[in-house]
């Protein structure tokens, strides 16, 4: 797999892109920022919009981001998105998710993929009383 | 919306359809049964599998029920499954969901959902700092 | 549910558009349209294009036309397509598909998703004896 | 690739995974395990579960285990799961699917890929005569 | 369908989502809020980077206004997202979309939803040549 | 990645597939054939099928044939189909697309993926405003 865009490194990038690359490595204590950022950086506008997103929603609210990783992590096997899901695990790792917390995500994307098609393969309207009352 | 198959009552039920569904208002503590498994009810082996395998996935492990629902609305919100969205977010709310999380796993959703059409549409390979090591 | 562009009634038809309309009517036996073709009658070409293709692909071959529905059924559920789901069922119905065939069906499409989603969000290679040998 | 969790060999696994190993092995007749099991085995629970499942689902029933297998392909053909199309296009090969065969698997897949879209898309109702009588 | 949060009216806003919402109408000429904007509101910062980003993406820029739009329909109805069709399909028109160009959206997504299973399921390889040149 | 079935070369192709190979050949000022229709060539009658329906859709109509590139290259970033997400992405770049026009589809197709999850996510029921008048 070679990416359509070559990943742009820090001495190439602009003053604008290195400012969202100096945000990332502070945010992460890091030196090393990753290639989806330096693709992304062939568009500084989406770029900084999609850092500052996932800043925002990935910071602690009313859930703490190691569930927010395996949230990330659910829809990314349902998505089969090679990429997200070795840097959201990675991140979910770092984060503190052992093995048994991995396998358990697993379970619950597989067993939701396949309650999803058989309510929705076999048409089944949603019981009144689930529905939220307005 | 009307199913492909007809609910199944408990009066016009099977011996071994009713086993199960005893055994769903049993763990729920509950007197009614949602149409899933009435309609899943024509399909008695399909039944006991599914509520089985609900059964052992959902329950208190590595992650709290809660977390897993949240897991399950995750999945189903990126798959557009309207009975499993409406199934689950009542269970969650019932585990004691506020209205805080869910808008914070609608917004990781939505983020996720953006960056793997990102990461994939730009077939950027995964670094490999971030694969597990062999 | 409103369609984006209204139905096109025979009445009101282009040669072009009857021709097709013809048909699907004497191919079916039928003096009936569905909804489908009526609403891709406003673009003749696609109307054209997709009931030929549909003619040839659906059409007895190495599969029987009742396996050929059944398959479509399985993709139709897998991507929540209300219309064809519905469409679909009652075609297979007329071919001779029944309720004990359709729980089948569903129960691998449902046993097909959840495998989909494990072997993908564990990332796992598929193993060399099954590749093919070129 | 590489996946998540390392596969777990039989001389490495607990009793309780070689207790499904021996028994995917009997049923096969074969002393191979293929990778996906052997990843699953990291949650001996799931791993139990799922071979479950898949005997059960898979074995002749109202429909024969080659349907089936096409079934499978179609699904996985339709989630893009390079894992499970291999796999299953193998098990299908070794029930007898021929060339022919597997052409007119994807030839409808890629149908119903279109037509689900192009119904969705123009947000067609479907016609009541195609839902089923209550 | 109703709603998993009830869409906040202006009136019961509060400062910071009347803020968004005063945004969106001056931008629209108009002094109507669709209830998208009205749900996410229970969600102030998803609201403001989620009307930041729309405002952000659809402005003119290397394509024009309409054909984001195009675009945006064309992977709405691959996702089949109701709400997104309609609000869209209406942006559209209010932006010179005919119903020729409409027709030829859907298509294109046809077409692309059927060679992308067929690529994917025959599991081929892109040629050398198509890459991008590193 | 191998695919299912082997390329054939046009020296080994039958009359009916030479006869398409010509035809894309000549349409294209190129005497090369890329693999995708040297694998549908296992079923004449696909290859045939498939070819004659591109050659219709991406010809000009009411939108130019780059923006139908654009709009496959969104799908195709949706579906995460590699092989067309390559093949498109050059074919677009040979019509005329620029880094800036892919990084704007990349963008909208980011974003919509987005918004439909939260719109499908929250079950928000389109405007009456928004649904075509009948």
């Amino acid at each position: 797999m070679s990416p359509l865009l070559k990943p742009i490194q820090y001495a190439e990038a602009s003053a604008e892109v290195r400012a969202v690359y100096d945000d990332i490595m502070t945010l992460r204590r890091s030196d090393w920022i990753n290639d989806f950022w330096k693709v992304l950086a062939h568009d500084p506008a989406t770029l900084r919009r999609t850092w500052e997103a996932a800043k925002q929603v990935m910071a602690p609210g009313a859930l703490d981001p190691l569930t927010k990783e395996l949230l990330y992590i659910a829809v990314s096997a349902t998505n089969n998105c090679d990429y997200c899901i070795y840097s959201h695990t990675a991140a979910a790792r770092a984060k503190g998710m052992t093995d048994a917390m991995l396998t358990e995500v697993m379970a619950v994307v597989g067993l939701a993929n396949q309650t999803n098609r058989l309510a929705n393969g076999y048409r089944i309207p949603p019981d009144e009383r689930f529905k939220p009352k307005s």
